[in-house]
Order: structure tokens, then C-alpha cells, then sequence
């Protein structure tokens, strides 16, 4: 099936180029914000408009394949990933970047098959950067092949990490707390860019050593995690076990030595998994 | 003297843009890192070249103006600013991206007569993205006009801060509780690029409603708070008063309201003023 993974990459690339356009037309207009989980959870009409966008050409191409969506899952379809072709789709990663435009706003597209990621697009619309990973092939930014930075000493690394949008005062504590741990260890500091993928695909890049994040969902990582992996990255959930799609919380890194060691200093914050009923 | 100060401008940009273009091809190298005050204040030879580059071709340009750099600083010299023209020069701020290559490093260079900050140049090198403000004159990127987002409610904003290079225990405290009470107000979020001059002309653009820190210098500071101001933002002191260079710690914001607001909400870390003699 490899030619068809490829003609699926390739469709994936085109449509997200198409989304990005859609994106930064939308970021010179009047954005009206509704709210999700919390006042920090926002979403748009453009993250609904893309989403829409993205699934409809991809069903039209690809009739007999799966789909999750950030948009579809929070109007109520289940996020269950199947052994069927899946596309995981978030439309806009970084939707409160995006509502202030903050220039960090990335369309993710995964796609897995047999529940294994088998490629990743990222595309970071404003920065115009197109991140790309396939299982065994490779990680590429805008053509140019990506590498992790290889660090393993913790007291020299990079760690790239968000407060979240969860508003609840015991998860502020313990995600504050987590940092606090990670400084003092010490490490050469922490950023915060506001989107799960491209936080990801900058360690790919070699730009940061670290990151990782609890609260988040599959289609915030699907894509990312093997930009990581082919970029020659380490991906374990933050108890250092193997990455799971659907725990909504992951560590990537640019060695095991750095994850395992982050893993160490994580206290967890209680989450419900993507694929959890929620009704 | 205002098409002197002109030329002064014109000239800071040409300057900038070379000490970019230096910066840049340093990235493509092997980096060498020292450490100054502490294990996460990281400084390389190429701050020291690029400053040394800046300073002399001003000093070649304007013999009688003064200058403050913050390696010049670091290696002895004194940062008092006093009426005569004075230069104020940070020739790579985000030390630690550059070190990590993480994508925001800025050449800054304000512009100070009779203590008052007439113009400053950022050039975001990496990004290519020129800031310029002059009293009076407006501020723009890459020829664009800035504007603040204009934003007054601190519910509705995203702010950005850094957790910075201090590694002292009570004052990463500080820090991340100074965290802690801005999220849970709530605010949308917070960011952190991991470079103040960035920072602030992100605010600058309109894509964060505010940036606050301590324990920062006046060469991170001067250029960017013109650029701030000019594109109608609010400069404060953290604890709400004017703002003073060498006061080490500033608030700028998209309007007053929400200055004034974080300024009530942050505990102060105690710091030494640029100009107190430290030995």
C-alpha cells in the first residue's frame, strides 16, 4: 500500500496549503470567539468552516476512510480510532493564537492506519511552514530534512511546554509546579508558542530539546508525533511508557535520556482519554 | 535636531541589518556557550563580536554619542545614562534561543537624548522582521504601521512573560505565582518566545495584549518600549508608576486598563538597577 500512503500524503499536503490559505484570509477579518470547556477553551467559525473544508475534500477522495476531527468530535462524534485509514484532523491548532493572532496557527492533518500513525502534516500557516513526516521516510520543513538536536543532558536543554486552557485552579497548581521542578533541576529555560503541533515540529527541527503537555487531544498530536519520530525524536507518554494516541498527554524529546528524565518530574493531572465516552 | 535623530535611525536599521546577517550565518556554526550569572544565562562569542561590530561603526558615524551594551556592561563597564546621546545596545537578545537555534533572536538598539528613548530598531533576524519606532514618528515592521490590539479586558487577553534565567529557587516562586494569578483571573493565556524585545513588539503588532517581566536589563528594554508606545500601547513600571529604564522591569500593554491590572495582581522580585554600582 505504500504508493497509496503516498498519493494520501501528498492529497494531505494540497489540502492543507488550501486550509492555510483559508486561515490567513480569516486572520484580516473580525473574529467572533464561542466558548468550549472554559473561558480559555475557544473556538470560531473558521476552525468549524476549515474543518468542514478538509473532511469534505478528503471523504470526496477517500470515500471508505475514517475520520476525527476536533470540530465533529466537540459537535458530538466519537473519536474512536479503528484499524481503517483514519484521518485525524485539527483544523486550526492554536485557535486562541489565532483569535489574537499570535502568529503560531498550524492545520494538522494525521493519518493512521491499523491504529499506527503512518504520516503527518503540519502546516504552520502564518510562519508558511510546511512540516511533513511519513513512517520511515523522513521529516522535511518546507523540502529540508529535519533533525532533533540529540541533546541528553537535561541541565542543557530546551523545553517547550503550555499552561493549557483548563482554568481549574488544581490543574494550574500542578502544571505550574511541573515547571518549577524543571527549572530548578536546572534547565536552560522553558517557551510557550501556544499550539501543540508546532511545539512538537520545533523539536524536530532541533529548536527546542523538549515538550510536553497534558490536556491535549489526538488531533493535536497525531500528526506531530512522527514529524518527531522521523526527525529522529523519542515520543513516550509522560509516565515513560509508550506514546498513546488517545491518553491526551505525551513527551517528545531529542533523546530518551531527556523524556525519561522529564517523565520523572511530571506530577499527572487527572484526565478523561479521547476515547472515553464523555456523555 | 530631528532629521539628525533621522539619520541616527536610518543608520541603527543598516547597522542591524548587518549585525543580523552576521547572527544568522553564526546559526549555520557550531555554537560555544559561557555561562554569566548563572547556569541559564548563557552568553557565546558571537554577542560579543556583533556588539563590538555595532558599537564601532556608530563610534566611527558619532564620535561624541555615549553608549550602553550589554557586553560591553558585562565586562566591566558602566551602564549609567546620562543627556548626552546614548546608544543602548543588546546585540543578541534571546542568548538562549540562539544558543538552541530556537527561531526568535533580535538586535536591539535604542536611542536615548536627555534620558528619553527617541527611536529604536529590533530586527528580528531569524524571522527578518524589521521594528522601528520614533517619538512621535509611529512604529512599523518591514515598512507596515503597528497597532495595538486595543484590548481592555484582561479576561480577553493573552499576555505574555518568560520565566527567565534566574535560578533561585524563591524566585522562580515568584515567577510562577505571578503565573498563577493572572490565569486564574482568567486570561486566555500566556506565551513565552524567550526574547523581551520580541515580546514586546508582539504586543507591539497587536498579537498579545500585554508583556510583563523582571529581572530584565535596559538594552532589552529601550528600543522595543518606543516601538510599544508609538504603535499606542502603554509602558508601566510593574508596580503601575512611569516606567524607568534602569528600573530593570517593565509592563507593556494594549491599553491602561490592563497595565494597571497586572501591575495589582504581580509580586515584586527584588532586583539591582542597571545603574547601582555592583562591585
Amino acid at each position: 500500500m505504500a504508493d497509496l500512503w503516498q498519493e494520501c500524503l501528498d492529497f494531505a499536503v494540497e489540502v492543507a496549503r488550501k486550509a492555510g490559505i483559508v486561515i490567513r484570509a480569516a486572520l484580516k477579518e473580525e473574529v467572533s470567539v464561542m466558548l468550549k470547556s472554559s473561558p480559555a477553551d475557544l473556538v470560531t467559525a473558521t476552525d468549524q468552516k476549515v474543518e468542514e473544508m478538509i473532511i469534505s475534500s478528503i471523504k470526496e477522495k477517500y470515500p471508505t476512510h475514517s475520520f476525527i476531527g476536533e470540530e465533529s468530535v466537540a459537535a458530538g462524534q466519537k473519536s474512536i480510532l479503528t484499524d481503517n485509514p483514519t484521518w485525524i484532523i485539527d483544523p486550526i491548532d492554536g485557535t486562541t493564537n489565532f483569535v489574537h493572532r499570535f502568529p503560531f496557527v498550524a492545520v494538522s492533518i494525521g493519518f493512521a492506519v491499523d491504529k499506527q500513525v503512518e504520516f503527518g502534516v503540519v502546516y504552520s500557516c502564518v510562519e508558511d511552514k510546511m512540516y511533513t513526516g511519513r513512517k520511515g521516510k523522513g521529516a522535511f520543513c518546507n523540502g529540508q530534512k529535519l533533525q532533533v538536536s540529540g541533546q541528553k543532558d537535561i541541565t542543557k536543554s530546551m523545553i517547550i511546554t503550555e499552561l493549557g486552557s483548563n482554568r481549574n485552579p488544581e490543574v494550574i497548581k500542578i502544571i505550574l509546579s511541573n515547571m518549577e521542578r524543571l527549572l530548578c533541576i536546572p534547565i536552560h529555560g522553558i517557551r510557550a508558542v501556544g499550539t501543540a503541533a508546532v511545539n512538537m515540529c520545533l523539536v524536530a527541527t532541533g529548536g527546542a530539546d523538549a515538550y510536553y503537555e497534558m490536556g491535549i487531544h489526538c488531533w493535536d498530536m497525531a500528526a506531530a508525533s512522527i514529524i518527531v519520530t522521523e526527525a529522529g525524536g523519542v515520543v513516550l507518554d509522560v509516565k515513560g511508557g509508550p506514546f498513546d494516541l488517545m491518553s491526551c498527554r505525551i513527551i517528545v524529546a531529542s533523546s530518551k535520556e531527556i523524556a525519561e528524565r522529564i517523565s520523572k518530574e511530571l506530577q499527572l493531572i487527572p484526565l478523561v482519554r479521547d476515547d472515553e465516552n464523555k456523555q
